[in-house]
């Protein structure tokens, strides 16, 4: 049996009515495990408890903090999924007021994706699958997951490592699994999350970063005619990094120096 | 330990890998249960078949009769919940091509509503929570329910029996578990589902039965403008059969006829 704990306890199996089965009450967060230690978890936890503010779900976020710490230092090495339900539920879609929240921590190994992806970029397919917009639930990593389920159904070939997705008025807004950054004249620009999409970790670490190094940045709504006039594009999540953007249908763009800079960067937090 | 099947098998829990509680990748039916038959199973099983189809779920249908049917009949009444996800999977959104759906069968005591819900009616609390526009998903009763679990938690007073949603146009829409209707002029009025919404089995049995006894029915896009002016407004599901509409905020209106013939009509159904 693969390493997998539910609520701090070795197990491979949860109830039947829990309510992130029911109706996808929760939250998950995939992290980087490197030499026993759980990567950029800040950030996670931060996103988590953003979450569970927005939808009333307490969360014990100092229980969940060390047991992700205690978890990790028995993978060593991996990607380890931490999903966060309402926990039990009665029939009915009301959230209970004493719910207890439950906690699943599941290991796998480190993806293997080709080393190309990050050296010599990748090619996104243009998703049909439009985001809806729910300013409620953007922004969050809920378990309401069937729009990107459809969407990563939609390519089987290899020449695309990820999808790119636009919500239903065609605005530029994420990849499948990843956040989308552009570059135009020396500036980071990403798209404004505030109706649909996932606010990545490693999207908020690289505004951060950016910050940090007088590099400027903006949130803003993207266009497809935005991604046409861009310098440099890339994608990016908390498990692979950065894979710079060669090219989406008939769009192509060259691997730039800030793309590279940026994944230097990145690398000296995921190589550790 | 209350009935429960697993794949056919008495249980209570699942495995962590399951791809409904990962991304509430799949769907869940509520069947009324009385004299250990499924009611309305036909049309229970005719979405299932329709969500299957448009996910690219292979559901093997006639198995999934046959454990309702037999489950039903142990449980002899109540509510029986069916939940069908796509069964175990691997890390990611990509759906496996060899998976093997999962069947949960949940049974629960028939629901305590007031008796005067039915007779004298019951008011609407109006929803905040928007449903947001998805039309690859609009109709099927899926397991991503964040909406529902978002509005359902804005009402704890006993005064609202249930909520009316809008969408993000404000198009009056459904209830956070029911469907409405409208009559006006002796028509049957309910909202088009084609952009979001759960297609109820009730509603689809109405819309049969006003074909059947000759009362015109349409689908289309409603405001509250329409509610303002309806003559009748009802909600609806197959555990309850039909709620008269008294009011919503400042809107009210009578029990009407037409709605007390409805009723009737679905009391043969649901009281046998």
């Amino acid at each position: 049996m693969t390493l997998c704990w539910v609520d701090g306890v070795a197990a491979d199996s949860l109830s039947v009515k829990d309510r992130g089965l029911a109706y996808g009450d929760g939250f998950f967060e995939t992290i980087l495990v490197k030499s026993g230690q759980p990567l950029l978890l800040q950030r996670h936890l931060e996103r988590l408890a953003l979450g569970g503010k927005r939808l009333g779900l307490r969360l014990d976020l100092p229980l969940i903090e060390r047991e992700c710490r205690s978890f990790a230092s028995q993978m060593g090495q991996g990607v380890m999924k931490l999903i966060v339900t309402r926990g039990d539920g009665l029939r009915g879609y009301a959230p209970g007021h004493d719910a207890q929240p439950r906690r699943i921590l599941q290991a796998s190994p480190l993806p293997a994706y080709p080393q190309g992806n990050a050296e010599q970029g990748v090619r996104l397919y243009a998703c049909q699958t439009r985001l809806a917009e729910q300013p409620l639930l953007a922004g969050l990593k809920h378990l309401n997951r069937l729009e990107q389920v459809i969407a990563r159904g939609e390519w089987q070939d290899s020449d695309h490592a990820e999808g790119l997705m636009r919500d239903t008025c065609g605005r530029v807004i994420e990849g499948v699994f990843s956040n989308l950054f552009l570059i135009k004249g020396g500036v980071l620009l990403t798209p404004d999350l505030r109706r649909c999409g996932v606010a990545g970790v490693m999207r908020a670490e690289l505004l951060a970063l950016a910050e940090q190094t007088s590099i400027p940045a903006r949130e803003l709504d993207l266009q497809m005619s935005d991604l046409q006039k861009a310098d440099e594009v890339f994608v990016c999540n908390s498990v692979y990094g950065i894979w710079p953007v060669r090219g989406v249908e008939r769009l192509n763009w060259p691997v730039g120096p800030l793309t590279r800079k940026l994944q230097s960067l990145v690398r000296g937090l995921l190589d550790i």
